[in-house]
């Protein structure tokens, strides 16, 4: 049994985590700290948990997180960089799943995410967790950067066509959509309930942090320049990503739909769904499933992609877990092989 | 493994069911059919069901139903009687999550559905399949009338006060709100979204079939005479049940939260949530679980109780599951472990 | 023209004032106040207000709010209470949204609020602005108190039983279910979108501010002692209230239906519905009327009201507007003649 | 006062038409019609309408019609086109809600609607009523094919890059959103709650109805080829269109924000928003306005326009009353000040 602990567990990626770990088979959660909840039972505050998790939260203590085979990070960035180093120094494994690891160039997190990098050592051996592109590099990682939501729906999508160099790197467009629980669980007028409900709107337009987190990734698929416009959109839903993506194809493209079949083969979590499908982002809801569609509309030179995800399970806890088990040799699909809530 | 056949599986218990079962250690699924479906794949219907269930639907058979360990009948009133004699009589269990079995006087059946009731001997013989108040008799039953979603909440939130004899019974009021999906997946105008959302009414206030029901059910824990006012209403969200039930004290009710929490002891699936708790719908969305807490506002002679439920789950599918276990034997809550999904 | 002052009119119930205030043939909007957002277009917070109304926040000014016909306060208790007695030395009429002037007995108040009363005299003076109610009083009132949203549906659903004294005013029940933007535009966690949204619970059952002002006014129309158990919800949606209220008939009770229709007949603002209708809350969304059925569902003694109302309508911005109108001499409807939004 | 006939008022857009037309000053209800419903008051379908619209459904006749000023078609395609020819050979105008005269080709037309055009005269003469087009020819018009709810946020937004030749217009995407509402009040399994809610994907990606029609209106704007993907999705929420709209600049584009300013100077009913908003659907719910804003992002040569709509008012019937209005002479804004609903 893996010994697991979660630093700073009360948000949505938080509960989460803590659904799926506690039905996993090989894991025992050894400790969840809180330094604003410190002392309340985890049940308490997430009442789905009752009956299945009783721990409660605790103050953070490198001793007893130090003594977990693996500590996962549920915090806002600038936490992980912190407390990554003394960890690893113990011989735990780490998962972040902020955005601490996730950009390569310490100056380009520094842009976008205001602060300076405090272990840019470690962030150089780092790994980004995408499995369906770095499975092996995960392996024998000690630092995850688990990706943001966006950039897995984004870059999963994309992956096909940039890596069988078809279209035009340069003219790239990802209009996403998001649920509220994107946004986190911190009290914000524009999430509140009578905001975000019976209402759409774009955000980040002018730029957002996703950006150059799903450009470098598109980047490493491609020898060509990436030049990506990204529009995330709020949806009056709990859950769920929609990456709806365009591209100009640069010649005939061939089958995409054989493209896309034989990109993913074998893949546990990417579901590439027969042609002329509609990825409902509820078909998704609650797995660590990512199911995709490609179309060629009206025989144009546009190529469409529709990428779903669930934003707190593929993208968020369930590719931590499956990113420990890919670490630790178990199978990749311990504890994940729920199915999805429908309706 | 118990081999396990449906019969009408193209609503929203049936995919409920099979969500269940596909992840149920015990079963395997043999067959599920549908007249108006026979051939298309199940997961092409309900996509979340991908990559979990090969099954198609296909054309009723009394060989193929006739072979299974238990049939489910997820249909609507008045065809699992038809089909019920001959099933059993091929030594198959049933388990009717519709109403043919659930109301013992023949006479009240047809009062409130509107046909006769074809076999009054099996009815006779057939189970009340509310664990909690049947565990017995379910393990010997060979037909299983499992409950409506509104008896269920109202009949367990209830059962403490009526077995005690603490209220007076001609006066109970279960005001009970349902989320859309109570409705079943049949195409009508006023469930429509556009009909549904942002917008809250009261339905069936002159008389609504889960009132014969409750009035047996409650009557069964208590030797008075039972008098309930049943208002049922249509919440503007998918899943989820909340019955808020009040009640006249005919004397000092001693300690109601300590009643409630040993009748309920070593329930699997009910939870007494503590004193001043708020049990929330999504606290149970996907899961077998009711939770209940008891109140006595401002010190007052009236109780109120609050009792939630994932209708489609305790309130349909799992409850099912549930009985299913206790026929055969098995852990009660074999395949029911799943954690609510929250947020 | 009526020369309109708002206090704090940075929360739902401020922008619904706007809105109607805007379209009201017969006033001028003079001044908005916020200190928090002074200097901000009211436009910018509230896009629906663009190229309707041109103010922006301003700090409060008693010179400016003093040279008004009426200022209405949407504050949070304890506000209007301070800042009343020097405009009404002024000759400002005075309409407040919160709480301040709702319950007559400061002792009460002060238990329920957890702040003394500040001024007793006028609160002596003032007049609890329920039209249907308390009409002749307000024609000539310099303070009014503007009903809470619960107290308006459930005060309108059992103003016939109780006049008429059919019911047993000791135990009455009310479970009352309210959209989320009644718990106001303030950021907190419980009514974030993915905490409220597909989801329902109780709250206050233990006592609610509403409570004993909804007590308060049932005891005035009836000489009995009342006895009030009254349980909000909240609902995942925006507006409207839907208040269920159940209460024993002492004797015969004859014709409800009739006596509904003659109780509010002539009311502008109050529609009981035909025999056997289920008001839904969006056939009220935007508009500031109350829908009424009243049922006695299988011919027993309890009796059960149905009454819906938008919270910030009805419940709020226009039953102010409703109290200004019948202060100043205009006509009732004035300004109110919107038609629900449906879908 | 206008004598005004609706013929099929039992859809979203005749509720919606009935809401408008009976606040407009100038416009006198004559008849709505529906073969189905004739004979039940449209208030008891509608009860918003409770109090506000008297009359009830009645048989089609072209006597009644033919007395009107005008008449509105809220029907399926296929129905307008029989009836226009003999209404106004009476001189009635006729304002089609539905497709039948929006496409000015008929052989596209066929191809699309799968029905052969009975009227090619009268569609010949017929003019596109987006009036921010064609408002000349709207004055003079007879018949008006009142635009499609997609094609109006779509047009609007395209509209002044286009005139003025900025971007390729071989390579235009519209990702387009729409609420439940745009599907219609007919009973069908995809648009249940149940289905819709908690669930966001795409459809028509292969081709939808609205291309063809977007695709004649942007050829009208510039004379480039024009190529555009057109993705339409479905958003769980009621009402409201958000079109994102993606282009790449040809050239150096200037000012955008000024640009659009100029374009729609004047118009009262586009608003274009301030540099750096991002217009929410919400800000336009129940009003007949479009708000629109451009974007640059990060300075590359790709262009993104934001434009929302109601897709019931300005998509629909409140763009059919504009055009009425201006047909008729009256001010364009009569009966259309409406503040939308918010929140």
């Amino acid at each position: 049994m893996l010994k697991v602990g979660i630093v700073g567990g009360t948000g949505y990626t938080g509960v989460e985590l803590l659904r799926l770990l506690a039905q996993h088979p090989d894991v025992e959660l050894t400790a969840i700290t809180s330094r604003t909840e410190a002392g309340m039972p985890v049940a308490k505050m997430f009442p789905n948990l009752r009956g299945h998790v009783d721990l409660a939260f605790s103050e953070p203590s490198i001793d007893v997180l130090g003594a977990c085979d693996v500590v996962f990070f549920a915090t806002p960035h600038g936490v992980a960089m912190k407390q990554t180093p003394e960890l690893i120094a113990r011989g735990v494994r780490v998962i972040d799943l902020g955005a601490d690891f996730r950009i390569a160039d310490p100056a380009v997190f520094e842009k976008w995410y205001g602060l300076p990098h405090s272990c840019t050592d470690i962030l150089a051996e780092s790994v980004y967790g995408l499995p369906e592109v770095n499975r092996e590099a995960i392996k024998k990682a000690r630092v995850i950067a688990n990706p943001g939501c966006y950039p897995t729906a984004v870059q999963l999508g994309f992956l096909p066509l940039l890596k069988a160099g078809l279209v035009d790197a340069s003219h790239l467009v990802a209009d996403a959509k998001s649920g509220v629980s994107g946004a986190g669980r911190k009290a914000e007028v524009h999430t509140l309930f009578s905001e975000a409900a019976e209402s759409f709107r774009a955000y980040g337009v002018s730029g957002h942090r996703h950006l150059p987190e799903i450009s470098q990734g598109l980047a490493r698929m491609s020898p060509e320049k990436i030049g990506l416009t990204f529009v995330p959109h709020l949806l009056p839903m709990i859950r769920g990503i929609h990456a709806t993506l365009y591209a100009t194809l640069k010649a005939d493209a061939g089958d995409l739909q054989k493209l896309y079949e034989e990109t993913f083969a074998g893949e546990p979590f990417v579901d590439v769904m027969p042609a002329g499908s509609l990825p409902e982002t509820r078909s998704v809801k609650g797995a660590n499933t990512c199911r995709i569609a490609v179309y060629r509309p009206q025989g144009a030179d546009t190529v469409v992609v529709l990428s779903v995800i669930d934003n707190l399970v593929k993208g968020a806890a369930g590719q931590a877990v499956q990113n420990m088990n890919i670490m630790f040799g178990l199978p990749e699909t311990a504890g994940l092989t729920q199915i999805a809530l429908l309706p």
